[in-house]
């Protein structure tokens, strides 16, 4: 009988409108991270990204949407929070992120025969462990 | 009130071994065509693919694993069929598609606030709808 083979299951989620991609696992932690440090410039560097990259992908996102996902914050020179919006989206997809996650792990452990080993990556897009 | 943004859910599965990539949407899609037509010629046209380029995927993967996807029909000239462990490999992540798409679709349902309003895309490898 032939070894047993292993693997990991990867699985990205992201949402599109009908202007194209609006949101995946990078983006929703860029708008975790400000959300958690109240500072855009400080989310993008603890991304490696340039602020003037995070910006413009945060503008390109919103345009897209029709709608704001941060605001700037008055006192802070560079202090941002998400707007209501904003906040929505992000919670929604770390929600589904985190809620599909183990049913995969459930669904492929059914699903495989014996001599196929299925092992769940880290769920995408989980903005909580990375951070 | 602003208007309700419109999005469409999408979602990848892949597999990895710790050689990397092994399978995915586009390799399910090849294995689900030769199983079909018996022909890996065949299959690899009806993507749009070259017979070269096609079995080089197959033959990477192969390697990866440790395990044939595919054998070669003694009659016919280009004739290949899956090999048992190909069938299940193929199996698994079809089934796995399609079982996890409308829980996807119904926790997006579920875990978005009303005025965002989530439509979940085609599941990914399931070559029964492009076939």
């Amino acid at each position: 009988m032939p070894a047993t083979v292993s693997m990991t299951f990867h699985l990205r989620l992201w949402l599109e409108t009908d202007e194209g991609f609006v949101l995946g696992p990078g983006q929703a932690e860029l708008l975790y991270r400000i959300r958690e440090m109240g500072s855009l410039r400080q989310a993008a560097t603890s991304m490696n990204m340039s602020y003037r990259r995070a910006w413009g992908r945060l503008k390109r996102t919103e345009d897209k949407l029709g709608r704001e996902l941060v605001r700037k914050l008055g006192g802070n020179k560079s202090g941002y929070q998400l707007t209501e919006f904003g906040q929505e989206l992000l919670e929604g997809f770390l929600t589904l992120s985190r809620e599909i996650e183990p049913i995969i792990q459930a669904t492929a452990a059914k699903v495989f025969p014996r001599d196929i080993h299925i092992h769940a990556s880290p769920a995408p897009g989980s903005g909580e462990k990375q951070a």
